[in-house]
């Protein structure tokens, strides 16, 4: 259970602030092996840090993984640890660690961060990841008990955000736009089970609604298969499906920010 | 002493040089854990870099700390090697590490940094944390002798940067801001002692003079005791009074750059 | 061979892909050392990439090293693991690898990356990185052996990109901008044994001509060796000379992009 601890904060790179939580954990215990996964999460964006969160998962070694992300309310949001299949997962307990524990197969024992006792001497409510988390984590890895962090509390009382929108319609998927990465590619809320259940395959040409505006994209294997600038459907590594430009930008094309509303069709034959 | 080696850089992540440091590290010393405390110190900008590294400290656990900040001088400006408490310094003697030299109880043994045997063979004046600092930080980190660096120089001698202002006077604590995150929290050289020592507490209102502007906030235990888009005063983990808006950018609300005088009082009663 | 594995993708740092990464490695091979060169190559800049990657490895103890900038070509593109020197080079054959490996020495035995029981099971096109490099780079790291990553292929097939141009004429030397770093030093593909060739010394000034511009500047030891926002001409580490202007931004005075043209010769005597 603890052969890494995983780091996700919106603390930026700018300051001192990840470093100061490696060197807490370094302090506690010196062998540890931390991930970064991201600490460019935009600040305060629970939604944005859970979806990295989650993605990242299946990538990452079981081990103890620390989520700080909470919007100016730290201090009056509670802080848990819960335990999803082999995995600890620390941080508040506002959402952003919900699609991850969904993708660890569920919450199974979650206790609420309690004993002030773990925590380092200067609790600054800023900066949780720092002198909560982090050495909550180092201990947990270095073998301590959960149930030394502070009572157990009921699973349904953790936060869940509700999951990205995905419907099934007549003969159309519809969902939103759960996250873009850097290249511009579009990734939606709708999988590619989602499509085949409306009986849509590679190969076929989608008819994309997005508010009043209509397109169509082809739905192939890989953005490589279709000819530099063009725009075209694929299934990403997570399952989804993504629109993308080849060797552009469909983001910027498109316009499409995260949430937008997205409605997948087959296009008719023409 | 020797249970991190920590990197301080203005090298930015774009190139390869945060990455040349740690290889030429662990080509020195395999086994040297390395902690990044922040590689964006804006180019050249020595009082930051010295603030990041200060108020980085006190969670890094006790190791030899590199810093490479240097705006263009590099050839000209000597190197060092300080002791000071548990802790060894490396970096240019240039006022980068006196803060951090003053956060670890005072410099007790500084020696420059003379013996071009522990250089790599490619000298670059452009890079010497690279250079110069990796290297003897590893010799140093496996166990090398602090006298085999270079001549031991007298402590009055070492460059120290003037320490952040801040004054009492009537009523009133008078200082500068000394940095800003990047939520846009907006930290002053005042401390909590200071408002304490003019009467100040938490409850108060604080009437706050920025040049020929004139505003209140109130001072709380932590940003979050002021509901969203409100400005407010409260104690970092540094001890020093922070301005800030929940949920919001105090910087750039107030258009405080770093550096500029802020005065502090106890608001009248109204 | 393997003291460590070495990473330069173009992923960004804004989602979990260079975490991935790790996760990956780590979950493969607990006890590797992990460098991260650089991931914020221009996205499908290979001749950036190549350019970091090359002038970084003088700095990095031998190891696997991973190279993962691949424009929207991946799925099409083969990849390979080439040996040169006591290294192994692991990315699109693309040319990315290609100065890499001269400054290795040259490519010894190359292998065509075909054995997908080595690669992780959901294999995304759009991150071989990860999903490819990552796990094969850990497998070799841990003993794995080169044989069982696919076929061997003849060296001369391997893609090369032109080296940096650098012409030597009637007392001139012609090349182009190699590179810029972050403080705007402009690195050319002339080095200082071309301009040796030429008859320039150190401590001449240089007539230097950029498409109709032509300008003087000093060539100097060091850009410290110039007042402050005085152009200068010295030889980087890497041999190469380099353009600057002390304390001030190079390009951004010059103009002058990655690959433009520039001639040098010694400036006539006044």
């Amino acid at each position: 259970m603890t052969s890494v601890i995983t780091l996700l904060t919106d603390y930026g790179l700018e300051d001192g602030f990840v470093g100061s939580c490696h060197g807490v954990i370094l302090g506690i215990a010196p062998q540890a092996r931390i991930i970064d996964v991201c600490h460019l999460v935009p600040a305060g964006d629970i939604r944005r840090g859970a979806a990295i969160l989650a993605q990242t998962l299946p990538y990452l070694p079981a081990g103890v993984h620390v989520g700080a992300v909470d919007p100016a309310t730290a201090a009056a949001r509670r802080s848990v640890v819960v335990q999803a299949g082999d995995r600890l997962f620390i941080g508040p307990d506002n959402g952003l660690l919900s699609w991850a524990l969904m993708a660890s197969g569920g919450a199974r024992v979650a206790h609420e961060i309690a004993n002030r006792e773990l925590f380092l001497n200067a609790v600054s409510p800023a900066f949780p990841g720092r002198d909560i988390y982090a050495p909550i984590a180092a201990r947990l890895y270095a073998g301590g008990r959960l149930s030394d962090v502070g009572p157990e509390i009921p699973l349904d009382r953790l936060l869940s955000l509700p999951a990205p929108t995905a419907r099934l319609g007549e003969g159309a998927a519809e969902g939103e736009v759960l996250s873009l990465d850097r290249y511009g590619n579009v990734q939606l809320s709708v999988t590619a089970a989602d499509l085949a259940a409306i009986g849509v395959q590679v190969g076929d040409t989608l008819a994309v609604s997005m508010g009043r505006r209509q397109i169509t994209m082809p739905f192939r294997d890989t953005f490589a298969a279709v000819p530099p600038g063009t725009l075209v459907a694929f299934t990403d590594s997570a399952g989804r499906v993504t629109f993308a430009v080849r060797s552009g930008d469909c983001a910027e094309r498109l316009g499409l920010p995260p949430g937008a509303h997205v409605r997948v069709a087959r296009a008719a034959e023409v």
